[in-house]
């Protein structure tokens, strides 16, 4: 194939500041979140979607789910019309759970950030992307793989702040194990708010590191805005299969009884927390998810809620969970339709992979995960950049190529403009057969905007890759995500917030012993 | 994230035969071809379609194709109702090119193999994977990049052969530069013949080469079965823009003549051989595309054709040609409702990349051009394995990893089972909240085929993976077709056959100078 040359006019190469200004300019603009103009994807038809809702219904009414050390929350329950049998496991009559969320739960609304151009629309034709949630480990090219620290925690939450493609900044964006466990909320939200103002997540390991988060948050927002706004996420694990800790329970009821979203996420591998067959983890996903969102709607009805789905696959060779497999984004998609049936907004899927390094297969299997969310319109999508090694590490080198990802999608998401400029009929008209369109005056008036540019791929001939040291993708994104390091700025904040968050997390944490996870 | 313990039944470590045989016992029964049971993505809507429709149309009314140097074609284009002007440039009335390939162009067809259990269905819901198309350069981690030969080239039509997932042998699987020019389609054409029994493609350099590629067919198929029935494809690239070459011309009549099926492919990078905007890009390629097909058509109603899409896009900064960019994937979902509305077999996509190793960039470019041909319903899809450097090399390690993903793809094609036993019920009933399903019964009747297990992904625990050497996946793959190459064994032949094809590549070269390329 021959490469034609460089169409682009020529200059001096700038250098210092005009060189960052003119890199900026040659990112397309980054909207604070992506809005899909290209239509969801239809896996299955009316038929199938109601045989999920109805197995759904059937486990929730004949199996029960078990709520383990939250009376008020079965109470909840009892009220609103299932029946209660060994004083824990809630029998939801068929179509109740799904009822009580129709009624009340909002097909979608606001995260609002600090920074107002920053505020996320959740639901709808809306994806956010967030960064990985939860890795104990960290790793970098140059240091390997390590238990995360707060300074880790701080980078990671430089890096989604400079980037233009993650709309969030997540919560636990890796575990700052060098803090004691009972205080790592209150660093962790701090960095959030201080570092970012990117819309952020709380705390959701207790009940009352819950409502330390949305109390830092009535600091930063003020506590009238914080009861009539969204401005933080709770993303709550389900003990999969069929039951709800009392602790996540309480969670749940934490954040929307302020006015805030949970999001509730049942946690399964298919054949170890739920049946090895897509249709039966399916079914089972969906059911205790709209079980704990329906619960968030008991609590206060009308409070922001997402459906989430962590669903995947085992290896046939060890039992070891897997990603990128078929059968969760087969799941994904159906989800996606499943969510919108029922009207609230969908987490599932992100950048995910068991690959222990980012190399090809942690390529591919994230690849094969973020394809099939976005197309099954996911709204919120948790560890969209970082994931690695099942979950378990965060790497430095794999959130800047997952970010480059995300890029692409907001230009997918856009679809194919088919006004005049786009067929350029014009174009046509001036080359004709068996010319060259470079320089036709259609292609210089749209070339700076054309065409998605991966910032992390290597597109320059064999012969000059390897004068320059044939380096992989690997390679390039150490030096990425140094650089973006490098070159951080703080977003500036005000400075009576900044020293009230400081004095609160300072007194709270006085009265506390340190706990050791 | 805890993994859950191995829940196959243990048994001692099987060796030698056995271990094989236990081997493909795991490997996932595999079809000839895949057969789409999940709808194709839907894009764009009627209105949308049928604009570029229209201006497929004008492209072909106003501006014209030029056919350079086959005064025969013109001659049938001439009598077909289009207008000639200076000579060469066709003129196609509005409508004609899709009216005359509705009228006789079948919308599936079968190309037969000499195993007929090797026979694939091109069309409809069908999808068939061959290996990538005329790279100059082969590369393996062990002796980098280098010139194809004649062995590299047997030995990846033995990779083909060998693979599950790949349903073709494909054409120039790399060149073979140690061959004269003029003789290489010979030895070509013999490997895809004795070295395997899957279905290929023949020359189409010249139309002599060609028409030696079918008589090579009569020889392995006997000569009135051949008249009968597609036995070979030819893949013709349209010059773009507007042109197409007289040779290649002649290549499509050909093989429409003998009954065999040409593959029309508009090559274009958007902003070089069409406009930079997709839907101008899109338009001219449906163009082109349907012209040649309808040029099959002309020169033998009711002839086999694919209509034929290699869209892509440009780096910004270096004017190279790009991969697995968003723009493309558009393109090709486009073309798919496009090809559908038509009634013809498509060819697009593939595990198309840019990168110069098979890395994340390599992965993460090919993921995103396989994702949106496999949604867009591609029937044949060419380049779906070892396409590496914009397609100037054919690399080993990449060839296994992408036909790796191309299983998944099986299962991702089979949808979501919605049967009792996908729903698992009774397994819910077994189990009940807050336990494990690993022994569950069925957990143990689902566990051999519930999920697509990656050959060269590694699931195993961060520590076992460092101890054991922390291999990356090009790793794996490395050793991997060195296995398959080692434990190669030739299909069967008839004696007979098979000196008659060496008896006519030996008296046809004979009769010829060498020709160096």
């Amino acid at each position: 194939m021959n490469e034609p040359a460089d169409p682009a006019p020529r200059r001096a190469r700038p250098s210092g500041r005009d060189a960052r200004r003119s890199q900026r300019a040659l990112t397309p603009t980054a909207p604070p979140y992506l809005t899909r103009e290209i239509p969801p994807y239809e896996l299955l038809g009316e038929e199938g979607l109601a045989s999920i809702e109805s197995h759904a219904d059937r486990i929730l009414e004949e199996i029960g789910l078990e709520i383990r050390g939250d009376d008020e929350a079965i109470e909840l329950w009892r009220r609103a019309g299932a029946r209660i049998v060994a004083g824990c496991r809630v029998h939801v009559p068929a179509g109740l759970a799904r009822e009580i969320v129709r009624r009340t739960a909002p097909r979608e609304f606001t995260q609002h950030a600090r920074n107002p151009a920053r505020n996320v629309r959740i639901g709808g034709r809306h994806t956010v992307f967030a960064p990985a949630y939860g890795p104990p480990f960290v790793s970098d090219l140059d240091r390997g793989r390590r238990y995360g620290t707060l300074e880790d925690f701080h980078n990671f939450v430089k890096l989604a702040y400079a980037s233009p493609w993650l709309h969030h900044s997540g919560g636990t964006v890796c575990e700052p194990v060098d803090v004691p466990v009972n205080k790592r909320h209150f660093d962790m939200l701090y960095a959030h708010m201080r570092l970012s103002d990117k819309p952020f997540m709380g705390s959701v390991t207790t009940a009352a590191r819950a409502r330390d988060s949305i109390e830092m948050c009535r600091i930063l927002f003020g506590a009238g805005f914080v009861d009539e706004h969204c401005v933080i996420l709770g993303n709550v694990n389900v003990n999969s299969p069929l039951v709800l800790d009392g602790e996540a329970s309480r969670v749940i009821r934490v954040y929307a009884a302020a006015n805030q979203a949970p999001v509730c996420v049942p946690f399964i591998l298919g054949g170890a927390m739920g049946p090895v067959t897509t249709a039966g983890a399916l079914a089972q996903c969906f059911a205790e998810a709209t079980f704990c969102v329906a619960l968030g709607q008991l609590e206060r009805p009308g409070s922001p809620a997402i459906l989430g789905n962590f669903l995947s696959s085992m290896s046939l060779r060890s039992g070891a969970p897997t990603f990128g497999t078929p059968e969760p984004a087969l799941a994904y998609l159906a989800i996606g339709q499943l969510a919108r049936r029922l009207g609230v907004p969908l987490r599932c899927g992100g950048n995910l992979c068991a690959s222990k390094v980012a190399d090809a297969q942690a390529a591919s299997e994230s690849a094969n995960s973020l394809w099939p969310s976005f197309m099954a319109g996911a709204n919120f999508m948790l560890h969209a950049a970082g994931w690695l090694e099942a979950g378990l590490a965060m790497s430095y080198e794999k959130f800047v190529m997952d970010a480059d990802q995300l890029g692409a999608f907001h230009t997918l998401a856009r679809g194919i403009s088919l006004d005049d400029n786009g067929f350029g009929m014009d174009a046509f008209r001036e080359v004709g057969p068996g010319k060259h369109y470079l320089g036709s005056a259609h292609t210089l008036s749209n070339y700076q905007t054309a065409f998605y540019d991966f910032e992390l791929a290597d597109n320059t001939p064999y012969e000059q890759w390897s004068l320059e040291g044939s380096h992989d993708q690997l390679a390039r994104a150490n030096r990425r995500w140094k650089a973006l390091l490098a070159s951080y700025e703080p977003p500036t904040i005000d400075s009576a917030t900044d020293e009230a968050l400081v004095a609160y997390v300072q007194s709270r944490k006085a009265t506390m012993p340190d706990e050791v996870g």
